[in-house]
């Protein structure tokens, strides 16, 4: 694991402390895509299975914790906030819980340029989660980023 | 807080550990209003305010609960899952987080009659944050209700 990926679980086991709760833990952070996992148990739902909340948490601190990436690496010091959530769930999880989100940098290059410029911007962000090789559920978030001057 | 009330929270904190993590408690379930409440302190984030992924869940919970009460109220057994959920944030929760659900029967009557007749339904349903009064976040999600023969 790279030190910004140790620095970004260090971040929420620290600072969030439900994202502990939950286990969350980054894997890998290359090429633009991010993934992180959280065992089931911690996660488990009167089903058996993993519970929507966490699922609906893990992705968003999934595209959050891409945005602090995406930050971190071009040296910009700003303030991550969610706006607005939308999960879409497609089948029950019953293994391990595996998100994933990509940034592709062609779609984000004005409201980076919004970012330098205007000192604020937001970042539509989509995460997956997968289950056994199957897509179980789709989250999109709104981020807002605004610098720290 | 009525047996309902305690059996609801009790299946939560029993069931769902990150329930218990959060600290979520059932407050009053009255005229088919619902409130939960959960401190802030276990569901802070790196801005010392709510973690927007534990204000999805509670919401979440609120309005899972609000389906269970329908459905215990009635004799009803089913099982309950989300499909669907979204939430837009508002302004930070920087107290205890409290959140509401209303199920007014008259615009549940059809979906009510379907899981009667079909042994199937959906129940879409909107649970409010509030925070020093005024509204934090509105969430909302459909509840896939299956009877259980």
């Amino acid at each position: 694991m790279t030190d910004l990926c140790a620095e970004l679980e260090r971040t929420w086991h620290g600072e969030i402390p439900i994202s502990k709760a939950m286990g969350i833990r980054v894997e890998e952070f290359a090429n633009d895509r991010l993934v992180v996992r959280a065992a089931l148990e911690p996660n488990i739902n009167v089903h058996g299975t993993a519970f929507a909340g966490s699922l609906y948490a893990i992705a968003a601190l999934c595209g959050w914790g891409m945005t602090w990436l995406q930050l971190k690496t071009r040296g910009i010091d700003g303030s991550i906030v969610i706006a607005d959530g939308r999960i879409h769930y497609e089948r029950p999880v019953q293994t391990e819980i595996v998100a994933e989100c990509r940034f592709a940098s062609n779609d984000h290059a004005e409201a980076l340029s919004r970012l330098m410029a205007d000192g604020r911007t937001r970042f539509p962000l989509e995460c997956l989660i997968e289950s056994n090789g199957h897509n179980a559920a789709r989250f999109t978030g709104d981020y807002a980023v605004r610098l720290k001057r």
